[in-house]
This record gives structure tokens, C-alpha cells and sequence, in this order.
């Protein structure tokens, strides 16, 4: 990219932030070796771009001997020169763990190049701008006295479904509080269960969008110091794609990189005529290709026969593979030895566990055996209640719908449908139900997913106790019932596998509760 | 506690960091709703102890509308006085986390009571005390302007198998170079993985301990200031047991506390005559009494005669209940209904791991049925080097011996036979195996387990990198072959159930590795 940019008459490339390390390289910054490695990989770059000059993320080495024994920095690769800046704003909030590794930079200085004065900060640097500021300092305060001509920041920002707008809508705050171009450039493409959706930016100083860069694929562009300076209209309107459409090139967009950066090509999944499998296949036939993508029937006596004809029917119409292997038989060979052990109990969970489990050891024979990967098809309200199977239907090596409440399940297949049936039609309409016991509908154990989605959403993005959920309409003793259901299932998403991370708060690293906590419970 | 403590005519009692909360809260602290909580409790404690001053940790909100939204505070509760005294230094490495909640304390000031001045700092606030330190800052050295009397830290320190030992020198060195009294008090009991191990103290001006409270159980003591500052002899030598004696008895309250907190009295695992569910069975039934440890036998053709009876023979031993439940019945019906899928295969790693998520499945069965909680027995040779089957022998909600390298399960099964042949001999002295395949060894697959224990150590606790390993002897092959099996297993360790902690680095929370990273890959 350097020597395309070189050879296209660029003075200066920029990437993202800790492009060398990849983001977030998380406890690889301990060994000594990885942080080596950063160095040479900087060297290694400036020897071989002789013609231009880089701006690239790294970390750093802290050698005052004070504080933590790094810093993310973005460094400046001039021919044998490189200079550092450090990042002064740690974010240690959800996903992020930066304060872990890193030391904030507490002096701020311009680099000059070429005649220009450039400040360079990463990511969180410039997102310190409203009421309320999380951090005391500033960087774009402390670097205004030295009278910069435009502004470079690098990131690594992470996509949720409303990150798009409010990381313009940050960017362009600052723009106009300081009146000078900005050049951003963002990450693109996944870190298993974080999504890093581009859309890389260059401001004019009236604060309009002077060119933008995809979102979702790597992109390359040329941008003029001099239009960027003169031209006062708005030339791109960086078109930010509808939310839903976002969400599935995003999912999309996180099972390729999933399998692209383990090696792996082929996904298998358990495909039951529900819509949660259905909709998962869909995003892996996209992402992998149809051939690759191979769904497992696994119908029980409990199954409809309308669910076997919608498994069917669903990978015929994307092409993808499938087979079928009926549990019974291996169901009540457990029941016949379990049977001196639960002689005189009655069918319960445990029962419909075990179903769910038979399920869960023949995908993973069939991924040991041929080397597929499970994709695990739970949803967000599921995980919420434990509304699943550990070790059963919440098998997986990469969870693609479980950021989704059921709900958005449903908005999702109907936009995967929007020119074609692409998912069966009776998929999408009929009742939810697990399928485990005669005639079982979700609606038997939970509210209906219109209420419990919103509810949970108040409790999980929004963060609202009991008293606030009361105020706001929801019924008390349903309150009562989900907070606990979430809170003593915490156990079982300790145990879940990484799930991509389409909302502001996903299960998963950015989510830390006690296990044995009382609160709630 | 604190009214015991006024009727023995104490004037002050103290509690340990965040008492209020427990620790640690994590995202419990990121609702409005629990922040009340702890505010009312604190509210109550003043109003219910009209006799007595208390210091006891919460967290409480920060008011300025800068920074994070809450400090890590120790309040001084004196009737209806109720004074706040902030964290200035937040850990955030391994496995803690401050700064993602707490701002850190830049003001500093004495608590004045009853005449005496007294420093009150929190934790981390006296660890900053050595070279190269983590934090530009040093609390105790803000505040000797103010000529304290005396110093009290309260702590949530939490239990690794060297730490009893650090933190009294740590400590010691405060005394040393301030001169002054401490008063010391530390968290008891465990919170899922973390284990805190007590072990408060009192120590004289002149650095020794004047009084110290237990490990592993909750304690009280009455401490004479004037005792403090008079006697200028050591009076209690705080006895640290043994390394394998502490790691024993922390893996013990471990279970017990993760139990009772859960609400759940009895336990259940798979007992297959090796060290891993011996050693795990032994503690259980000294945490639980052996009624409510249940060992599930669940043989194979490939399980050995003397495995059977080494197993029958330990829960006989205990006063355990066991049962036992062949698996080839099981076994066979999957080898036959997989037989149109597999046709043409090789017996491999597939039909290994069905055997275990077998095993899985009806021990988990047994868990739903009756309610046990099902133990899990890997240790962390295995689980470092993914040697174990996910959804099978990996299963459980609760891992006793996670954090024990193979060779330290051995150390630990002979200090538990230290008096009496609790666990058989034979156990102890047969070669490790899976019992998978005809004949297996551990050995087959992977090396020695004191070569591989060492270079484990090396490279999980002392983050050496493959330069370092070899300086220090390792064979080159191993050194590669051994760190690609570590990072290529993370996605396994990402589905396993917590673990308790009793190393200086444990997996879980307190090791945060990427999943698709390709470093030593």
C-alpha cells in the first residue's frame, strides 16, 4: 500500500491505530518478544519505503521507568527516522482494556513534515469533546498553542450499530471546535468477536465530509491537503448504510474474518427450521460460499414435520449441503442406562437437555472429523434468560447471532427476504419453540419476545435496576423474574464461545459480572 | 461484628476494601441501582452502630462531572458522620480491573478520631513502593506532611500461592519507611475464581507483627494502640504455612465459598482411578463433607481393570457415594448412526472425544436430575496444552485444579496422603492416561510432564518468549511445537469454566489472549 501510495505522488500514508500489533493485541503486550517483534516490523518499514513517509500504530516502549511499560503510540516513519506519539486517552470501558498495558502520554508535541504541522492523536484522544468528560485532560487543548495546520487521528473503533453516526458526529465536533482539516483513518475487518467497520474520513474545516473510505472492506484513497483546505462544500456524503443492513454486512463481514484468519474454510451447524439457524446459514453461505456451509438435521419425535420440510427447503434454496440423523434411537439408549440412576422421576429439563446435548456431540463429531467449524445459532434474549443447553445447543467456535435479541432475529431474516424468499416464509411466521417436549412453545417458559426484548434491552445496553424498569411500564413481578433469570445464568455465558459484537453491550468481554454475586438473584 | 466489638470496649473497628460490595462487583458498579444499595447499607451501618466508629470499604459516586463516575472508597462511619477516603492507586492488570470503574483519588488527607491522626489508604496505595513503579504517585508520601500517628490500609488482596509472603514485606517496608503503626486488614473468602486468604495484621513501628488473624476463615481481634507503639518485640510471628498446606486449603475454601454463595450444598464428577479426579474428590469432600460428593464411574473398553478399582477403592476411602455406568452401549449406538457419515474414516481424535462428551453428557444429566454441581478435574498442563475434550472431561461449573501444573496435582496428592493413603498408591504411581485409545499415554503426545511443567511455567507465569526459552535450555522443537499448542487452544480455554486461582497467573480473567491472533501461532 505504501509503494502504490509512493508511486501515485503521496507524501504521506497513514494507517490505524496498533496496525503493527493488530487490535487489541491484549496480553501479547506482556511478552517482551511481541513487543521486539513491533520494533522490527517499524524498522523492517522503513528500510523498505525509501519514497514516503508512514504514519502507522504500534506500541511502544515506556523507557522512563515510571508508570506502566508501554505506550500506544502512532508512529512516524520517515526514511531512517521515526518519532513517536503517544495516546494521552486510555479508554478502559466494555471492550477496551487499554489502562492494562499502556501508560497515558502527558506531554504533547506537533510533527513537522514537509512544512506542515500536524497533530496526531489515536482514537479516543479526540473523543473527549462533550459534558461529562471521563478523562481531565484534553490532547486537541494542549497541542492548539502550537498552532497546527490540520489534524491526523488513528483508531481502532470498534462497530455497533450506532457507532457509524456518532463516530462522525464526534469527529465533526472537533473539527469545528478547532477549525482545522482531520484526516481519521479506522480499522477494517474482525478481531474474533470485535468488528471493525472502516468508514475512514477526511474533514474539510467547515466541518463536511471531504472524502470517505469504505466500511466493512479495505480501502485506498488519495487525499489533497490543498482541497481539503479550500473546497467548502460538501463533496461526500459518506452514505452510512441503513441500520439492519449494517448489522448483517457486519455479521457477514465477522464470520470471514473468523475463519479467514484461523484457516479454516468450512462451517457446519445444526439446522432445526427455526429461524435463529436459519438465519445464521444465510450470513455463513454469504461469508464462506454455499459449499461450505453444511447443515445438520437432527430431528427428535418432539420435531414437526413442518420444521424437517423448512431445514430442507432452506439449504436447497441456498445450495448449501446438508444431511440428516435422527436422535431417537441414541436418546434412549441414555434413557435406558440412566434408568436404574432416575428411576421414579419424572421428564424434566434434564430430559430435554440431554436431547439438546446428543445434538451438540454430533456436530462436534462431525467438525472433528472434517474439520468444520461449529457456528453456535443462540440469539440475545436466550443467552439473557438461559434459554439453552450448556454443552448442548450453546456448542459453537463462533456464536453469529448471539448479539441479537429475537426480535432483531426476525428483522434481519425479513431483510435477507426483501427480494427473494430466501428463508422459508413459514420460518419467519410460526411460533418459536424449542422443539424438546410435545408440543413446546417459548412462549410456554417466557414472555413474549416483543416484551422481554425490550426489557432486557433496558437492563443489559441501558443498565436500569429494578425501580427504573418499574417506572418505566414494565410489569413488577416480570422485572423481578428476568433480572434473576439473567443474573444466576451468568455461569452459563461464562461458558459460551465469543460472540460478534453488533451492540453498544454484547455478552462477552465488554460484560464482566460476578458468577456467585446476591445482587439481583 | 461491630457490636461485639463496642461491647469489648473497642473504639473502631475496620473492614476490609469495597466490604460493602463485595469484591470484586465488577459491572454490578455500572448500575445506579447498586450504587444505592451500597449507599443505604452504609446509611444503616451508622444508624445500627450508635457506639461504635467503623472504616469499612464501598464504592461511592464521584461529584465532580469529571472523570469516572465512581472512587474505591474506605468511609469512616462515626454515627451520623460518614467520611470518604479515596483510592489513589487502582490496580488494572492480571486480574483486576479499578480503572474501568474508579477515578483514582488526587487529594489526600488524614481521618482525625479521638485525638489521633490517622493515614487511611486502600490497597494498591502502599504497593507503589519498590523501583520501577507502576504509578507516578505515592499516596503515603502525600500525606506524612500531615504527620499521621498511625496507618490503616484495608485490602481485597487477593490469595496466590507466593503472596502471603509479598505482602507482608511489602507491608513491612511501609512500616519501615514511615515509621509508623499499620493496621492492616485483608478480605477472607473466595469470590468464584478469586480466593482471598485473610492473614490481617497489626504491625509496631519498629516493622514487626504485633498481631495477626487467620488465613482461610474469618477472625476478629482486638488491637491496643499503645500495645502498637510500645512494644518493641515481635509478638506474633504470623505463621505462613507451607506453599502445598496454603495451596490445599485455598482450593478447599474455594469450593466451600462457591457453594454456599451459590446456594448449592452437593457435588458430582467423573471419578476415573487417575490423580486429576482423586485429588479433586479429596477436596470436595473436605469442603462439602464426602455425603455430597458423588463420583460417577463410567468405564470403558478402554479403561483398565486397576482404574475401576483405584476408583471404587477412593470414594470407599472417603465415605463417598459412587455409581458406575459403562459408556460402551452409549458409545456404540453414535459409532452406528454416525456410520453413513464417517464411512471410510479412520478411528481418531473423533471418536477420543465422543467418548468423553459421553461421559459429559451423563454427568451433566446427573447434575440436572438431582442438582449437583459438577466438578470439573483438569489441571493446567492439560488445559495450557488443550489436552482435554471441550464439551466432555472439560465440562463442569466449577474447575478445583485448573491452576496446578500436572506435577503440582502429584505434590498435592502426596501432602493429602501425607498421614493416611487417602488417595491409592497406585494412583499415584501408575503413568498418566486418557484412557481413550488401546494402551494410551499421556505420554504418547506430549512430553514428560516435568519437562513440559517448567516450560509452562516459563512461558505462562514469566511470559518468556521463544529467544528466552531456549537461552535457558529448552530443546528448540519442543519450545515451538509447545507455545503453538498454548495460543492455538485458546478457544478452548475461552469456553471453560472458572478456575480457581492460586497461581500468580491463572487462566481466566486474569489472562486475556486473542483467539485468532497468529503470534507464535
Amino acid at each position: 500500500m505504501a509503494q502504490k501510495a509512493a508511486a501515485m505522488g503521496a507524501d504521506l500514508i497513514v494507517f490505524a491505530e496498533l496496525a503493527l500489533s493488530g487490535y487489541p493485541p491484549r496480553d501479547f503486550l506482556e511478552f517482551d518478544d511481541f513487543i521486539d517483534k513491533c520494533e522490527l516490523s517499524a524498522r523492517q518499514i522503513a528500510d523498505s519505503c525509501p519514497n514516503i513517509a508512514l504514519i502507522v500504530g504500534s506500541p511502544v516502549r515506556n523507557l522512563s521507568g515510571k508508570g506502566k511499560p508501554l505506550y500506544n503510540a502512532a508512529l512516524f516513519i520517515n526514511q531512517s527516522v521515526i518519532r513517536e506519539f503517544h495516546k494521552a486517552l486510555l479508554p478502559n470501558y466494555d471492550v477496551f482494556d487499554e489502562y492494562r498495558y499502556f501508560e497515558p502520554a502527558t506531554t504533547f508535541d506537533l510533527l513537522e513534515f514537509k512544512g506542515c504541522k500536524i497533530a496526531v492523536t489515536i482514537c479516543e484522544d479526540l473523543w473527549n469533546i462533550g459534558n461529562d468528560p471521563l478523562y481531565r485532560v484534553n490532547p486537541m487543548d494542549e497541542l492548539m498553542p502550537l498552532a497546527p495546520d490540520f489534524m491526523i487521528n488513528i483508531a481502532a473503533s470498534p462497530f455497533h450499530y450506532d457507532q457509524a453516526e456518532s463516530r462522525r458526529e464526534v469527529l465533526r465536533q472537533n473539527v469545528e471546535k478547532y477549525k482545522l482539516p482531520l484526516i481519521y483513518v479506522n480499522h477494517v475487518g474482525a478481531q474474533t468477536e470485535l468488528l471493525f467497520d472502516g468508514g475512514s474520513m477526511a474533514f474539510s474545516p467547515n466541518g463536511k465530509v471531504h472524502t470517505s473510505l469504505n466500511f466493512f472492506t479495505e480501502d485506498f484513497k488519495i487525499v489533497e491537503l490543498d482541497q481539503l483546505l479550500t473546497d467548502d462544500i460538501q463533496i461526500d456524503n459518506q452514505n452510512i448504510p441503513e441500520k439492519i443492513e449494517r448489522i448483517h454486512d457486519a455479521l457477514v463481514m465477522g464470520i470471514r474474518n473468523y475463519f479467514g484468519k484461523l484457516g479454516f474454510r468450512k462451517a457446519i451447524l445444526g439446522l432445526s427450521g427455526g429461524i435463529d439457524s436459519a438465519v445464521t446459514m444465510v450470513l455463513a453461505a454469504k461469508a464462506l460460499g454455499p459449499d461450505n456451509v453444511y447443515g445438520l438435521l437432527m430431528p427428535s419425535q418432539y420435531s414437526s414435520g413442518h420444521s424437517i420440510d423448512d431445514a430442507l427447503s432452506l439449504s436447497r434454496k441456498l445450495g448449501s449441503p446438508s444431511g440428516t440423523l435422527p436422535i431417537g434411537e441414541m436418546y434412549d439408549v441414555f434413557e435406558d442406562k440412566l434408568e436404574p440412576f432416575f428411576r421414579g422421576t419424572d421428564f424434566d429439563l434434564t430430559e430435554e437437555n440431554m436431547q439438546a446435548r446428543i445434538r451438540g456431540l454430533l456436530l462436534m463429531a462431525m467438525s472433528n472429523k472434517y474439520g468444520y467449524i461449529l457456528l453456535n445459532t443462540s440469539n440475545k434474549s436466550e443467552a439473557a434468560v438461559g434459554y439453552g443447553t450448556l454443552y448442548g445447543d450453546m456448542n459453537g467456535g463462533l456464536s453469529v447471532i448471539g448479539d441479537l435479541y429475537k426480535t432483531e432475529v426476525y428483522e434481519l431474516a425479513r431483510f435477507i427476504n426483501r427480494d427473494d424468499e430466501i428463508i422459508p416464509l413459514n420460518t419467519i411466521l410460526k411460533p418459536p419453540s424449542a422443539e424438546l417436549r410435545p408440543d413446546q412453545k417459548d412462549s410456554d417458559s417466557l414472555p413474549d419476545y416483543e416484551v422481554l426484548d425490550q426489557l432486557l434491552y433496558q437492563y443489559i445496553e441501558k443498565r436500569k435496576g429494578p425501580a427504573e424498569l418499574l417506572k418505566m411500564g414494565f410489569d413488577e413481578i416480570l422485572v423481578k423474574k428476568v433480572l434473576r433469570l439473567v443474573n444466576t445464568n451468568e455461569y452459563k455465558r461464562y461458558q459460551t464461545p465469543p460472540i460478534l459484537r453488533i451492540s453498544p453491550k454484547a455478552f462477552g468481554m465488554g460484560r464482566r459480572m460476578p458468577i456467585v454475586g446476591r445482587y439481583l438473584s
